[in-house]
């Protein structure tokens, strides 16, 4: 089990996500709300279900063309008349047309979503949104930088993530180092179970992952061979769905079966075995310290349990919650920024009484509806669908309220940000993917270009993690309530005679007093029956290394009613798990779209971040190289920077509609063109609206539409509209 | 020098700070403008020159009782009469209690320095700001974690940084991974300089610093040992000075002659050898890619150089940042949080045309006046003074505009802060601390119980570090100034007749070719020369690994006029370097003070952070417990929380006098009492003043003096003043 759970807690990164684990087709509610992402937008969210029934369609025409041939065969056995049999041919062409037109638009669909994100791919990286590091020494796979427009919006994501989880909340937000001391990642697991099985080219010893090889392979023929018949299809999808159960023997037994090999050179592979993922180092200069780059935040948080308690005012409930690097070791990273060996993390660990989950502000995200997907929905091969968070938790079908209300705060988190609703879902995990341990767990997956995407994930952990890091520290994480009035127990008391079993047993006395007051209930119980009936008794002291003969005289045992003040229980937690890089990953995706140029000869790509997140706020532009106008650009940027408003002047002598273009393309919201020295124009990214602002006040309007505290219809509606002839493209 | 010049880059936490390399005493002016400060504050600035004083009284008065006690066996070998005598002895005896006295003032100055830091560090680690990592596996040295409070400082400094640096100047922040591949570390330096020198104890293989050994012994003399001539006193201060500069041998040397052993088993010792401090790691599961945690964030800039300088439309100047962790595997961690394995770095890389360092903004800066320590007047024995930037850098003290911008932007952003300028210096680099190719180098130095710590690093790094990465990667890392109109610049051509040297050496030609046109011009002027003289020359071609003949006919070289229309140069860098963990931690001992309650049977522990940095703006307390008063409380704190202010409630019976005392604590400068169901009270933390505010008004109120739109001041004056009788203490 410890596999899978240390797999599932390393959630926002570890599942891979490329494919799929479910075979029942995605259905995706026609919602989208976002208008302008007319082009691309719609393509990825309905690619999957379009993909199934192609080939449905190809099935169904391949059976048609088997049929059709027969038929002409049986005709010319049979000797028919020429017309019939030409007659009969034509069918079988046309079906055959039919039939490479359905496998033509099948690999297209697959062709046009790496269009798709190849142009975004392609914008973010000549746009210096990412960098792949150490791109002058041919980069590291798996490692990215993010570049000035990048970064900013990362640090705006983080911005709002401290606002609406850490300041809403009054969570204990903490900060722990990334290196961390061997004995820590045993205690939770990762030493001895965080792995992923791999595979070597026997001669060139190139490593891979063989769940990947075996995903390709499949993958591969479900894409590229239309000639499966059903049975192999249910196969190959079967085999998908269930990859990641596999055991090392089951997965190099498949691998054998399907005769899969080293993918460049083709030549025979090893036995799958595992690969610990962690970074290791050494702490300190003796070499006998070894320590690892922690694969996740959430450690430090539950190492420092005891603490946070005390600083709560020991109480519960209460959240601490970590923004962090985090580092995973990857055999053969793919997926772009999906998949990394190094990426920010935010976690927050909520801790509860096991016994009341309940939580005091459910009722703000209880009427919030959207698309879940429930365990019983995947089971059964349905699809996703819309329900209303209250239903669900008054349904049993999220496990409780604490775990709602946070599955409601990541959807609002996540829409905020610009996430397209429609394309976000919470699904909850399979029997099978759970550790024992857990109540429940959801992932919040957003769909892009590589399909549905975990980048949330949200766990009942229950007590497993203190239990975990108590054990092994010795340290009790517990938590206690004090009754307001003591209850009365019943307890058996076991207390040895000490006088008897001095005379008895002289020096040994000790031990052999320790080993009666350590005696479990039910040996106790025993003992007491079988003094009381045979009037002693053997008794084992492990530390005399001897059995002893115990007497009645010798301790008496018997039930008590006893006054307890307080309970004393380890409490649960609840996770929610935030892969940072793969949200503004898949924001990235949903916000891109592209639109013809007034000329109408290219097409311009925008970035829809809403204002929260964009990278730069507002850029300032003279309409035309003139010192005057430069002087009003200057004097409005020095108030946009005391207003605290990330912007940026552009004085080349470019055109303006190019200036557009450009800002467009960071997904500059607002532009400030200087084409008088008493009032300016404002003209909004997506709409290409322009309104008239006296020049004192342009800089308090970006602020307050940035900000939030104004609309742009508001805008709109009270200022004198500008239309641009020449100025815009 | 290689070795120096990592060290120096390195430098927010590179370079010890515990004892000052410089033996000239320090001197303070008497500015404290922090009067709240008023128990602990002026002891760490004045201890220095304390300690040099009394040092120096303490030599006197040891010569006068040497002095007298010469005269008393004078007296006596003279058979003087006894009250003669006597009267000598009661001088003696005078001048022995005198000399007891200054040597307990001596110690006890280091003693009440260490009381001060205990009492910061204990309220520090009381209140959570920070936690030894990983406490209940009894911690790892060196790895500290910030606690709630500590980490809403860091990330208040953080955000302050990035407004104050970032946003003001428009730097291109980047954010890199801190694994690193070797070949980036190799060619910054790091991988085969970036030591310390290491000793192990012979018996029980315990590492030691080499300098520490060394440091602690010479410090331990200095300070415990009262009896030391002037000329061992010197002597010990020189090793303390220079002990930077020692190499592998003279430390080696001095530790032998002064028979230092291991401190705990007073075990033999090794001789010292270099251990890098880098965390080693290693990339992907070959085992074949060796990495690093990056010990600095630089790196990860310097790499990216070219991307960048596009992304500023080719335009220099322009400065990229980057806020990161960064590593040093240190050997034997002390000094609490000021140096540690793990810590957050912030970063600025200004580039610059070396031929014009000049900075726009300059003027905005120049008319700061500080603290400032030149390189003269260390050498020359004299003290810090206030100098006038403007001086500095018109007398070139300070090398260049734009470094003396920085200085004065570092000063406006550590005294915003709330780092006293009364304890704040720039201290120079020596010649012989600063790399060859730097071209000056301050450091922001910041008082503290610890003496004076290096914090900010401020250095003209030339074009080393560009330079170093187009070497070993082959991409230019330049920048290009285009010409308005092309310029006439005298060249030196070398044309290779290809004709004669195919005749002459067939295969060899393109060799010979090469070799020719990669003369450099020295040499190539005198080929020139001597083919004019003799005809011929001996020339090697060190890809044929021979010399060959060349004869006047085979090359022609001559100095020709060119066009030029660019020039193509390597930018220099202006590096500040922020090590922000040493920055809090500098702010907490700077902040804290201490008053008596009002009982005066305790003394009170404040921090005074400004709003700026305050890990939680306000609390907000009902009087008494009180269903109506709780309400108001919650809505009062609904209004902070969407003004983004961030506050606690605290409901808990405890008298008000307590709870103000717990918030003081933690340095919280608001706090806001509900005592009636319409108004409130608002009190000012540092003066306990306190106003009454309408319950509406309260969160407005709070946000504007808290955001710095309104000063406590202005509050005073415009609100009725309520004084507390039974509520405070």
């Amino acid at each position: 089990m410890l596999q899978r759970l240390v797999r599932v807690r390393a959630i926002a990164v570890a599942i891979s996500s490329s494919s799929p684990k479910i075979s029942s087709p995605y259905s995706i509610p026609p919602t989208f709300t976002r208008t302008l992402t007319f082009t691309l937008s719609r393509l990825s969210s309905t690619m999957a279900s379009t993909d199934d029934s192609l080939r449905k369609s190809l099935a169904d025409k391949h059976a048609a063309v088997e049929a059709q041939g027969n038929t002409v065969r049986a005709l010319k056995a049979a000797g028919a008349p020429k017309p019939e049999i030409d007659a009969a041919i034509e069918a079988l062409n046309a079906l055959k047309l039919e039939k490479a037109s359905i496998e033509r638009s099948l690999l297209g669909g697959s062709e046009t979503r790496e269009a798709f994100r190849q142009a975004v791919v392609n914008t973010l990286e000549r746009r210096l949104f990412y960098i792949p590091s150490f791109k002058i020494y041919r980069g590291v796979a798996g490692l990215f930088d993010y570049g000035p427009p990048g970064c900013a919006v990362k640090s705006n994501v983080l911005s709002f993530w401290r606002q609406h989880f850490v300041l809403e909340e009054n969570m204990l937000e903490v900060d722990c180092p990334c290196v961390t001391p061997e004995i820590v990642l045993k205690a939770s697991g990762h030493v001895d179970k965080f792995t992923d099985l791999m595979m070597k080219d026997e001669k060139t010893g190139t490593c891979y992952r063989a769940d990947h090889l075996l995903k390709d392979f499949c993958n591969e023929k479900l894409q590229r061979d239309p000639t499966l018949s059903s049975y192999k299809i249910a196969e190959l999808k079967h085999v998908l769905a269930t990859l990641d159960d596999l055991s090392a023997e089951e997965l190099g037994a498949k691998i054998r079966d399907y005769g899969i090999v080293a993918p460049e050179t083709k030549n025979a592979l090893s036995d799958p075995y595992p690969f610990n993922l962690m970074f290791q180092t050494s702490i300190g200069p003796s070499g006998l310290s070894p320590g690892f780059m922690r694969p996740e935040t959430a450690q430090g948080i539950f190492v420092n349990f005891k603490d946070l308690y005390y600083y709560n005012g020991n109480k519960l409930p209460f959240a601490a919650a970590q923004i962090g690097q985090a580092f995973r070791n990857e055999i053969s990273p793919r997926q772009g920024l999906l998949r990394v060996r190094e990426f920010t993390l935010a976690e927050i660990e909520h801790f509860v009484d096991p016994q009341d989950k309940s939580h005091p502000k459910y009722a703000e995200v209880a009427d919030l509806e959207f698309l879940m997907f429930p365990r019983e929905q995947q089971m059964s091969g349905q699809s996703a669908k819309r329900i209303l968070l209250r239903d669900a938790v008054s349904k049993g079908i999220v496990n409780n309220e604490t775990l709602g209300y946070f599955i409601g705060r990541v959807y609002l988190f996540l829409t905020r940000l610009g996430i397209d609703s429609g394309r976000l879902r919470f699904r909850q995990h399979l029997a099978n993917e759970m550790a024992h341990y857990a109540a429940d767990c959801w992932d919040a997956e957003i769909e892009c270009s590589y399909g549905w995407i975990e980048c949330v994930g949200i766990a009942d952990r229950s007590a497993y993690d203190l239990r975990a890091h108590s054990d092994k520290s010795g340290v009790p994480l517990v938590a206690h309530e004090k009754f307001s009035e003591p209850k009365e127990v019943e307890k058996l008391v076991i207390t040895p005679v000490k006088k008897e079993l001095g005379l008895a047993f002289k020096g040994n006395q000790r031990m052999v007093v320790e080993a009666l007051e350590a005696m479990p209930e039910k040996e106790a119980l025993d003992m007491k029956a079988a003094l009381e009936s045979k009037g002693e008794v053997e008794f084992q002291v492990c530390t005399l290394e001897k059995n002893v003969t115990i007497k009645k005289t010798m301790v008496t045992i018997q039930k008590e009613i006893k006054k307890e003040h307080q309970r004393v229980f380890t409490p649960s937690v609840i996770e929610p798990s935030f892969g940072i890089g793969r949200i503004i990953y898949c924001l990235f995706e949903h916000t891109f779209y592209t639109r013809p140029s007034k000329a109408g000869d290219e097409q311009l790509n925008v970035f829809s971040f809403p204002s929260l997140v964009a990278p730069i706020k507002c850029t300032v532009f003279p309409l035309v190289q003139n010192q005057k106008y430069e002087e009003v650009a200057k004097l409005i940027s020095k108030s946009l920077t005391a207003a605290g408003i990330s912007h940026k002047i552009d004085t080349t002598g470019t055109s303006i509609g190019k200036r557009y273009a450009r800002t467009d393309e960071l997904g500059v919201p607002f532009a400030i063109t200087v084409d008088s020295t008493s009032s300016v124009t404002i003209r909004e990214r997506d709409s290409k609206d322009q309104v008239r602002v006296d020049v004192e006040k342009a800089a308090t309007v970006v602020k307050e539409v940035t900000e939030g505290h104004r609309t742009w219809e508001d805008v709109w509606l009270n200022f004198p509209h500008h239309s641009s002839t020449s100025a815009d493209d």
